[in-house]
């Protein structure tokens, strides 16, 4: 690839080093392919060499995926960034993975199109990362997830081979399904290098909703009374009174700061339906103790809700230096039930714990904020995450929504996935990547 | 499982030898397991034993899954029929593989919910045999297929293990994607035997039209036109003069045989958002050609149209005793193109041709109605399917929307998926079933 995309020098390898959960795992190299056909060459190398390579979008990731726990060369994707068609008549996209998905976003937009997975990273993180980790979004309630809009993949075999699976049309189910083997595979199975994305028409209009409610508990009860009403609003997103106060501290757009949580609710369609789901809402809400609800008037104000939710999890570090952030899901109508025991975890360990997250699906962030290095908050911690794990399984959640297992879940992964499931998977590995090249060290445990 | 559920009679076996695709296999023995644990401890027989298995729902696949090419015993799993619990609170159901399709329907609709998949076998066919082939539907235009309504499964390793896959949350990404490698495995990955559904909330309204085009080529176009102005109807259900002169022919409902082609439109909504997509398609169809645009009146005006594109697959037997089945799909603004070449082939060849099927997706039903006795017939046939496929591919598409590979498009299947494809493939089977006894001679061409 030539000096200028790769390089060997100490303050370039810390520069990738770490993403947003794990550090200081120093690479012994970092290279920017540009192409398929490079990064063929350097897998192939790597088997023959016994290197481990370690594909990296924006190293946004939330479990260490993308750093070089056993050393080796980082492959930084975003030099193929190349959105190279958006084809209206057929409602779907062919883009490199390094094309950040907040450009994408734009993209299909300006042509009345719509994709709907919208990891709140979404101004830095990759189309490629999305597709390797599965990512969700708010908007998943009612579209899905990052799986539900991939139909077909480019992608590099860790033993250099080139591969194109899946289709480029609505359907099709010719042969074992390599697409959605792919996607959620935390690049241990193969480096991405093309995708065939779905596209949707741009809903017509969006109307955003907050409700504040005095008691948590309320605000939880509403999230699956939503579902029950059989209202799919697009988002129903969740943030306990730590989270408000922290977006508020961080950039003091006037959020009140009392209420202990507020949900922010949007809807899509056109003209009527919004106007008439806003309604029923608004009731809803009241209905079950909502403190006060509110509907955007302007776009400028339901940007604003959207850069306080965005602002939670950067703004946390307020708090502590170190973050522990799971991402557990429960059945929605369990929902109640995690958040009085979040509550019970945060009385027990006096630790700063805030929550938020997709709560329309399940899916709630619990972050505790702390500082590592002080072992008896550490210890505490551990056995909070331990505890809420717990739980999750008990209440038959998941203990990962969106975030995958990358490092820091791997401890974990047993507690949910049988010893005959992950046997499966850890053999499916070894099918793909035979020399054990391809970011070893990731989902599953030593 | 006793004499009362396991068969070696001659009659009986005569039963299980066919599919909607294939017939005269005689497997060596019927069983009618009635749980995992049962399928389990035959699996694990049939390794020792070395006896090929192979799983059946109701045998109305189109590509000869279910059937013994390598003789053994067909699993008929039909005896794990119950549905164990709809949901509500989070919109899933958990079933067993057994039930009819058609029957869940009605349960969740009972209960206000709407399972998607509708595969037009829907009255006979199994939610088993649906995973197993990623069943579509006219309904996939707008809700998916199969694939995106499972969200977990419990299934009997070819080995005897069982294992459990997915969540039953709305999200989950731990671990590598089980659920949908299962998925359209078409019984060579697992026995499935329980599945964690996804269900959404009832439409409250749906309204079905029908547009009759004088010119073929005019309906197919519009297929195109209506996706182009980012119109999502539930189906766009295409039927050319052959299939509605059969469908006719069989029911005597007094359809219009003179017309080239028709399509079968249905939105669903509100009853605001329905009449104006009825609106908004009625002035479409009109003006790229339409002769006539009817919207149904009644419940039973729209069952009825239903009850004739749903004969359309039987009643062509009418036409000849065999029949070759086809579901290419191509991306849908080549729709015009794939319905140009399908009248050359009828021409060139003075088969009888009837097509149809779900245009919303691209997805055409191709069928050759012939006597496979008579060899020029024969002959004649292999050479428009091969012309057919060729064509397929050309224009980006693939030879199987939603029937799956089985044994009649396993020659073709290389076509299709390339040499480093189909070996990840293979091996993948290997993973699985290293004895290699769960529905041998499928998909993989020998
Ligand atoms: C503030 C913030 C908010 C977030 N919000 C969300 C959210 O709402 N929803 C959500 O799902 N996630 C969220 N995330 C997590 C993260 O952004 C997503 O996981 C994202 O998909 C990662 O993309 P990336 O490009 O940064 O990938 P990286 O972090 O660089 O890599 C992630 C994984 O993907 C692999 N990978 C990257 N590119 C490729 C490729 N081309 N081929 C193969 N493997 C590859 C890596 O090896 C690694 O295992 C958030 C993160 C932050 C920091
Ligand atoms: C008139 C007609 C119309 C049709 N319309 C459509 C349509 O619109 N869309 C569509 O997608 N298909 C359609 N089909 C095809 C067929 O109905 C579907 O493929 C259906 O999913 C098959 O279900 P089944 O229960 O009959 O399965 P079978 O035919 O018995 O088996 C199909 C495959 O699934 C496997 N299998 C069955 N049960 C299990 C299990 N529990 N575990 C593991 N493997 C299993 C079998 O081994 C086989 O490979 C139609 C068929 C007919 C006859």
């Amino acid at each position: 690839m030539g000096p200028a995309h790769c390089t060997e020098k100490k303050e370039d390898r810390v520069c990738y080093a770490y993403d947003a959960a794990a550090s200081a795992y120093l690479p012994d190299a970092v290279v920017f392919p540009q192409n398929a056909k490079q990064i063929s060459e350097i897998l192939k190398l790597a088997n023959e060499e016994r290197f481990a390579v370690i594909p990296r979008g924006a190293g946004s990731g939330m479990t260490g995926g993308s750093v070089a726990v056993r050393r080796g060369v980082v492959l930084v994707m975003t030099r193929l960034n190349r959105i190279l068609n958006i084809d209206k008549n057929n409602l779907i996209a062919f883009a490199e993975p390094g094309v950040v998905t907040g450009h994408f976003h734009k993209a299909v937009e300006q042509q009345g199109l719509f994709y709907p997975p919208d990891p709140a990273s979404s101004e830095f993180s990759t189309l490629g990362g999305n597709v390797a980790e599965c990512a969700g979004g708010p908007r998943a309630v009612k579209y899905g997830v990052t799986r539900d809009y991939v139909l077909g993949l480019e992608a590099v075999l860790p033993t250099g081979e080139i591969i194109r699976t899946g289709v480029r049309t609505a359907k099709g189910v010719v042969g074992y399904d390599l697409t959605r083997i792919l996607t959620g595979s935390e690049g241990t199975l193969g480096v991405i290098t093309r995708m065939t994305l779905r596209l949707l028409p741009l809903p017509e209009t969006i109307k955003t909703i907050t409700a504040f409610f005095d008691k948590i508990d309320a605000a939880a009860e509403t999230v699956s009374e939503i579902i029950r009403h059989r209202i799919i609003p697009r988002t129903i997103e969740f943030m306990d009174n730590a989270s408000i106060r922290c977006a508020e501290n961080y950039l003091n757009i006037g959020l009140p700061t009392e209420p202990e949580a507020l949900l922010l609710i949007e809807v899509d369609g056109t003209e009527a339906e919004t106007a008439s789901a806003v309604n029923a809402l608004e009731l809803l809400c009241l209905s079950l103790g909502a403190a006060r609800v509110e509907t955007a008037k302007t776009k400028a104000d339901a940007a604003n809700l959207w850069k306080a939710r965005r602002a939670v999890s950067p703004a946390l570090f307020q708090y502590g230096p170190h973050k522990i952030n799971e991402d557990i899901v429960v059945p929605r109508s369990n929902i109640p039930d995690m958040v009085r025991k979040i509550s019970e975890l945060r009385d027990k360990t006096g630790l700063f714990i805030a929550s938020f997250g997709h709560a329309g699906d399940g899916n709630i962030h619990f972050n505790i904020m702390l500082d590592k290095k002080n072992k008896t908050e550490l210890e505490k911690a551990d056995a909070a995450v331990d505890a809420l794990f717990d739980y999750t399984l008990e209440l038959g959640g998941t203990i990962s929504g969106e975030h995958g297992v990358g490092i820091t879940k791997s401890p974990y992964i047993s507690r949910e996935i049988g010893s005959a499931e992950l046997h499966l998977m850890k053999k499916i590995k070894v099918v793909f990547d035979p020399g054990g090249i391809l970011n070893p060290g990731k989902i599953f445990p030593e």
